[in-house]
């Protein structure tokens, strides 16, 4: 009962959504537990007519405040300025709320049928609470570059950061996602093949071509995902063949291929959109260097009018939180290859789940160094010489 | 004079290529400069009308002794059983040697046409003795890895190392190559359109057509090099297609796109020999886990009969030497593209130079740690929980 108690005294200021730098005892020890990874495999088992909502529950009451705790535990570690932005500071409070809501159900009876109703509530109040937190965050990341000048590592630190936190809210959303569409009655859990959000027969052929038939290549996958990535990848592809071929009279068609080979599932779109420069590819990936229009923000905190360029990182997680990944291969002045692997088996398809732990804490301490490779931009006057730093 | 006689005494036990541990105070001295990289134009400017043969001899008596010594510490950070291999303590010797012999012009009068002229005899001795660096320290590596078991970090730390150490010899190279061919009567530099090693209006569709013509695309860039990589990516490209399509009855070709942008010169290869998963790619540009047969060694030391499957990390290297990359795009199943990136301006072609410094010295001291990522390979049983590491 005492942790009840501690969680119910703790969780009272932050009900209101108020800030507080002040971290809950809750977020110390469940950060202690690293993540549990599950496999596409075993979200399907907990689908399966053996599936038990039972399990599913003292699974989640566990799971999800750790890996709410293993996160926040790095919000803590990012720089003072910006941490102490209200967006990052609200963000961090929800983070909180959520887990000690959660964590109340350490105390309940699974066997009590309400409790098992007041649980799949409860997650639906914490999805609906984070509904925002990726704008929010960018929010926070802007103002923190607008006040501040932001150095490399800083940026660097920043970048590593937000792969971590926005890849623990998509595996938080998953688990959320499946528990409510298995065991929740009120709503109708869509496909009738589909477990949860997860399609065991999932032809991505089909999601590619949208209802246009091909020769169908099935994977078990969440389509939501693959669709997610597949749209951003289309948008860009025909965004720069547009912007480069204006003055033609056709448009070159954006290709695509897709291969499963024994391992990974290839999907490769290749457009003639004129390609980027080497220097400028890493930065359509960071979330730092966006060169996206800022989008509008009213003070009522929604969701921004407009998006933040966030689109091809975070595109790239969602390849990577089932063991794929995501490319871009540009040929400057030509066009780009976007290529998504994902894996051909479910046993492969294994979350991809940061966790806190000494070498992420390194990562934060890590200070301005000189480069191990010298500076090319100014090649050192031939007689001078300077020692090396 | 002070200086010469210590370095005198120093070289005398090493000459006769002895193994010494000891560090010679040259080298310490001469590592607290850092290398000057110098930009393709300025490798054309020793090479013009006014370049000078004293110029660049006062260049390189103080320019080699630095890349030489720099890189020489960082040998000196090894794993023990590693630098105490045979191979590399031959190598090193062979780099303080060099070294040795270098610094002793940093006494003689650049006016006096015999000590330029003994400075190109000691460039050609240097680059002889050096000639087998590339074996011989793959070699060591193959006794440290028969011998050790060698974990992930070391692998990552000798990985480090010698994409470095390879580097910094292709820079030595270049150097010694342009003095001696600029400023070698007895030899015939080849090319009279040629700077050194340089063409000024490199034709690289020619390169890549052998001499089957093209429409010419012209670059400032050493075609030596480019040649280097153009073969190690077709070799790989034919060998995939062959042995991926040994049953059909004709083989598809490979298909060679060249590009020139603004920024980027770009030179994409295709085929469709079967491709490779996405788990192996990384595996390609790795000295440790190269899947070449070994090499035959015999106890003369020579270069071995095989390769030691270098020619990929290699190439990357050459592609990088002057800001450009190389990468590998492989669709599994179906084929693969590799991609050469070269700087399309002579004034952006600058050489790319480790430099040992702080940074550098502590890659080295990074200890083995626990992943920030979950370990895919096994997750959790769902109700028994462990500590994070």
């Amino acid at each position: 009962m005492r942790a009840a108690r501690v969680a119910l005294r703790s969780a009272a200021p932050l009900a209101a959504g108020g800030v507080s730098s002040r971290v809950p005892r809750e977020v110390e020890r469940f950060s202690r537990y690293s993540p549990s990874p599950l496999s596409i495999k075993q979200f399907l088992d907990f689908g399966s007519s053996n599936g038990c909502e039972r399990t599913s529950f003292a699974f989640l009451r566990q799971e999800l405040p750790v890996r709410l705790a293993n996160i926040l535990r790095e919000i803590d570690l990012l720089p003072d300025q910006l941490l102490s932005t209200p967006s990052v500071q609200l963000v961090k409070s929800w983070y909180i709320q959520s887990l000690m809501e959660l964590v109340e159900f350490h105390q309940k009876n699974p066997e009590d049928h309400r409790v098992l109703s007041d649980f799949i509530d409860t997650l639906v109040i914490v999805r609906n609470r984070h509904h925002d937190v990726v704008p929010i965050m960018a929010q926070g990341v802007i103002e923190y570059q607008d006040t501040f000048r932001v150095d490399l590592v800083t940026n660097q630190n920043i970048q590593y950061f937000l792969d971590r936190f926005y890849m623990n809210r998509i595996s938080i959303r998953m688990l959320i996602n499946q528990h409510t569409l298995l065991f929740d009655d009120s709503t109708n859990s869509g496909h009738q093949q589909h477990i949860g959000s997860i399609d065991p027969c999932c032809d991505v052929v089909g999601v590619v071509n949208g209802r246009v038939p091909g020769q169908p290549i099935h994977i078990v996958y969440v389509p939501s995902h693959l669709f997610h990535i597949l749209f951003e990848l289309f948008k860009n592809a025909m965004r720069a063949t547009v912007e480069h071929q204006e003055n033609n009279s056709s448009l070159s068609p954006v290709k695509v291929t897709v291969v499963l080979g024994n391992e990974d599932l290839t999907i490769k779109i290749s457009d003639t959109g004129g390609g980027v420069p080497l220097r400028k590819i890493n930065f359509l990936f960071s979330y730092m260097y966006s060169t996206a229009p800022r989008p509008v923000m009213d003070d009522s905190r929604n969701a921004p009018l407009a998006g933040f360029g966030y689109g091809l990182p975070i595109s790239r997680l969602y390849a990577k939180y089932f063991q794929g990944d995501l490319n871009l291969y540009s040929v400057p002045g030509y066009g780009t290859d976007a290529v998504i692997y994902l894996k051909a088996l479910s046993t492969e398809s294994i979350e991809k789940l940061p966790v806190f732990n000494k070498s992420a804490f390194k990562r934060y301490q890590m200070g301005t160094e000189a480069d191990d490779w010298c500076i090319p931009s100014k090649p050192k006057n031939l007689v001078r010489q300077s020692a090396a730093v």
